[in-house]
């Protein structure tokens, strides 16, 4: 492997730097604003960073010692790629957590001056995670390959990541709704006093988890990109009157120039050759499903459409009608996506079968083509996590004109961003769940491959093995099982929120009439405590069950729990995400129509907190768990070899 | 085939025949009250023969056809064994209703005798369905067999029984959840009347509802068994003081007998032989997981346990908390069910491959054990059917104390046993789906034989097989959609029911004062349009869907969807029964506690009622879905090769 061969990554991993930091430092050059609202920025920045450290604290030794653990069981290249993956995993993680606050009271600041410049600040934060993130994963991929040029070893890249997006993102998923529920359940119902109002002690804990749960957490996902900087340089401070539609015309550009360099470099790998031209057929495909989920997703959870609209209106029914229509609609939404996804693999395999030079390698060619469909979906990371990281920016940025009282002109210009964030973020959540299962499904024939070269066996992967048929049961209820964790976990740590919100009130009464401040950090420090404390069951079991049932009954029951995790855990992923978000929208549908504070809108609000913990924490963690589950395999397949030889 | 190796089948048939008789005579000839109780009870038999008739009306013509169908492109006998499968489930589920209806009103009558002798005539009406209709399907299909020895021509009983089981079972429950939130929205809430209270034009509807939906659909699900006559025998009318007691003891015999008649015929066949004792011991391990599962069932469904207290308690949190537990313990019921079954299914595979006279033949031999142990826990299916069909009848004989006013002290002792039969009822639901799901990974594996048969190739049924992966998505996409239309069906059902109520109360305002009569039948009618028209996509899907799938990409991609079927819908089955049993108990407990008509109480009502589609509907669907599934892939396998000429 020569280093000019990695050229073309490493230069469009610099370019991506660059355009990040131009993004970075024009954020930073825009006015800040008053005094006050810097000070609510810098608790929240506080308390963010609060949150990390501790993270960090239980999980730096922990990836130290695995990363120790993996060097000696299976390789030093594999334990130094673990570690150089969960390092950048938390770099990542840290540096959005940094440009988001900064982005967010920039936005505040901004929102007098109108919607154009408000987007371009909430944008830019966002596309500076967006560029700089996968960016920085390419760098490390590419140098590691030059170092040790194999894949497994690259895949220690992808356990370490995973094994920190699973803190911060599941941990920050349940900070975040555990801080949410809590302000809400004691605020809005018990001390009477309206979301994001600064007497309640809750309050920054809240705006903290908006950071950790959705920019740090969406940040530390990583992924390989290119193509999406200039989509990214379409958006600028001008006059605008839309959101949505700069938003498609960026990802839209990034689509066409995708579907251009596949064209080109097909070509000059492989010719003008029939193969180049299905590989690149097969890419396309990739290219286009984005949208076509975008599509399904948006269908599903904006209030533009009819399934949102239908359970807005069964709120006339009560709480019951509204709860259950939430549920048919998100598990309706698994049909038409499946269907897309379906159709993808099928049209690859077929196409990239059929341009194989040797009909008996024709299996082959047709799984790296549905492979190949997977990668050019996520050449899009760049583009999609960019329009998911203003959510966050623009919500935090609605948090602050509220909290500083900057009046209602500025702050209907931070909910109308706010509300087309909410549809992107759910946008975004069908597209992670989509390449993550596409992903797996190539990661599980790679793990087949991997397990035969290292046993120097030819496994019975077939449905008649019953270990497989064990493997998918047990790789099945994996999904459930978390899911069932990770609710009760938010609902735990909600509950502590609660209590230390009362006891603050109960202590000092002059918190409510606004003389006293309120401990804001002692309630960030019990939601990053108790998210901490309940995350370490759903993250052990993760790693442990492949680990087991591998050493228990070999490869293919390994294979059957990838699998069975993935039929399960995409449709679960994709319900629990599309129900919560279709509550969220149809309370604000309600909210648009101008029936705020009627009975059909206190029952909205219920399905909205219902929705919470499906939407931003059991369904994006599922991904993660998918992820983790797959690398976690991949990885320790030759360790298997060392303990059934200790074990038998 | 000689007739007398049939004969230990037929005689088993024979006597199950006769106890179930002599049940049956005995609540006959108990009183059946005054008039105005006949009364009710003969609306509500005519309501559902009503029911019964018009489904009857579809189902047959669409029955014969799909028969022609069979037999002109499988085989005659294949035409004719589908059939009688069909014609057997029919009388299944009019027996199920006559003797359901008879024993209700006497048992309403009894409760004035005291708890002992209500108890005997709901169990023994229950009694006679659980033991005839097993005895009925056991005696054709031996019949069956001696007439055309060949296994796939008997699965053709199985698609016969399933489709109408089908539009028994699932109209049945679109039926009586539509009835029953129809009943309660407009009486309850809106015109401020009380459960089953005769003014309500929808209550003799909801009535036929529990009498189509629990009875006459779990009767037309038919089984094989033996051994459980002697345990229904334990269990008449003495004075007792607890009902769950007997109702054990009757199980443990018939589970002791059935181990020591598994026992005697493994030495019968084998003679004392290493093969015939594993063989014997993987039946003792399906006839320990039904009580196993009982229990971890019980566990998470009746109020004696933390699961539904937790949720209970919640409530005092509010909606969203109370939403959110019931579907936490659900999922989480999932965990140990699926480590009972996977357990269950390595042991039985174990132990039988070890067993195998050749080391070449493990794998069958295994596989064969695992058929076994899901025989084994089938041939339990007469006492738990015994024991689920006493549920509705104790209900109906509720219902009818209520609404002829006989006071509090028989109405007691009704709710004693309903409640109890709510426990069994739970119990019932996850007996049943363990054992579809055992039972469809032995088809599949009969499947994969047959179609190695009919098309004459060793099939690839691996996992790197995109065929497989495309039907494990789909199969797994099939229990999530189907489970949105059922609920989404039983919406709309209600829907159209409290439109004919307010209709009835509008037009005849003197039904509210108990002057008119209101028209029950009409409720009953509108009930029964709806619940038909809804069902009918979920069933064109399942028996279309391994069709096409079969025809377009090939027996393996119908393997695979068969197996994500089986892979999700067991635990979306378990988790939507046990979540809605779960509910329904969290409110009992409320109300046992003395707190009727708190806010708490309120808040359980509500769960309770989003629970009704989730247990009664949707979640019992999904194993007949299952079910049918297979026997279509299994029956039309050989069909396949007929349409794959004509399109090729």
């Amino acid at each position: 492997m020569l280093l000019q061969d990695l050229m073309i990554p490493i230069g469009a991993a610099i370019v991506s730097f660059l355009v990040a930091a131009v993004f970075a430092l024009w954020v930073s050059k825009q006015q800040p604003g008053t005094q006050q609202m810097l000070d609510i920025s810098n608790a929240v920045k506080v308390g963010a960073m609060a949150f990390l450290r501790r993270e960090f604290k239980i999980v730096i030794p922990v990836a130290i010692g695995l990363a120790v653990i993996i060097g000696a069981a299976i390789g030093f290249s594999n334990g130094i790629a673990f570690a150089v993956g969960a390092g950048l995993s938390a770099v990542a993680g840290l540096i959005s957590l940094k440009i988001t606050v900064k982005a967010a009271v920039r936005a505040a600041n901004a929102s007098g001056k109108g919607l154009g410049h408000t987007f371009a600040l909430a944008f830019r934060g966002g596309a500076t995670v967006g560029l700089a993130v996968p960016a920085m994963a390419l760098l490390a991929i590419t140098l590691l390959y030059f170092a040790f040029p194999d894949p497994i070893t690259i895949a220690g890249v992808g356990i370490g990541a995973s094994l920190i997006a699973l803190f911060i993102r599941v941990g920050g998923g349940i900070f975040t709704k555990a801080a949410d529920m809590g302000a809400d359940l004691v605020g809005k119902v018990e001390a009477n006093i309206p979301e994001d109002d600064p007497r309640n002690p809750a309050t920054i804990a809240d705006n903290v988890g908006d950071n950790v749960g959705d920019a740090a957490g969406m940040g530390s996902d990583i992924y390989e990109s290119y193509a999406s900087i200039i989509g990214t340089a379409t958006i600028g401070p001008r006059k605008m009157t839309e959101v949505m539609k700069p938003l498609n015309r960026a990802f839209y550009v990034s689509a066409a120039i995708a579907i251009a360099l596949n064209f080109v470099f097909t070509n000059l790998f492989l010719g003008q050759t029939p193969l180049a031209y299905a590989l690149f057929g097969t890419t396309v495909i990739g290219v286009i499903l984005v949208p076509v989920i975008q599509r399904i997703t948006d269908y599903f959870t904006s209030y533009r459409f009819r399934p949102v609209k239908e359970i807005s209106e069964s709120a006339k029914w009560g709480y019951a009608s509204l709860t259950l229509m939430g549920i048919i609609q998100g598990m309706r939404s698994t049909g038409p996506f499946m269907i897309a996804i379906v159709v993808a693999l099928a049209l690859s395999f077929a196409i990239a079968s059929s341009a194989a030079p040797d009909p008996s390698q024709s299996t082959i060619y047709g799984i790296f083509g549905t492979s190949l469909t997977a990668m050019a979906m996520l050449s899009l990371a760049g583009i999609v996590l960019s329009i998911d990281a203003f959510g966050p920016i623009s919500d935090n940025a609605g948090g602050i004109v509220e909290m500083t009282g900057m009046g209602e002109a500025n702050r209907k210009v931070t909910d109308e961003i706010d509300a087309v964030g909410n549809t992107t973020k759910a946008v975004t959540k069908g597209f992670a769940i989509a390449s993550a299962g596409l992903a797996a499904l190539a990661m599980i024939q790679a793990f087949q491959y991997e397990a035969a070269k290292v046993f120097h066996v030819a496994f019975d992967y077939s449905l008649s093995n019953p270990s497989i048929i064990i493997g998918l049961l047990v790789g099945g209820l994996l999904p459930f099982f978390i899911t069932s964790q990770l609710i009760a976990a938010v609902s735990r740590a909600a509950g502590k929120m609660v209590e230390e919100v009362r006891r603050q009130f109960k202590e000092h009464p002059d918190i409510l009439t606004g003389k006293v401040k309120p401990e804001y950090a002692k309630c960030v420090d019990v939601a990053t405590v108790a998210s901490l404390r309940e995350l370490w069951k759903s993250a052990t079991l993760t790693i442990i069950a492949p680990i087991i049932l591998g050493v228990v009954l070999g490869p293919p029951a390994v294979a059957g729990l990838l699998m069975g995790a993935v039929v399960t855990g995409i449709f679960l992923a994709y319900h629990l995400a599309n129900t919560g978000g279709a509550w969220d929208n149809a309370k604000k549908y309600v909210e648009i129509q101008g029936r705020k504070g009627s009975e059909e809108h206190k029952i909205t609000i219920v399905g909205d907190v219902i929705g919470d913990p499906y939407k931003d924490t059991a369904g994006p963690a599922l991904n993660t768990v998918i992820k983790l589950l797959n690398t976690v395999a991949i990885v320790f397949v030759s360790a298997f070899v060392g303990i059934l030889v200790l074990v038998h």
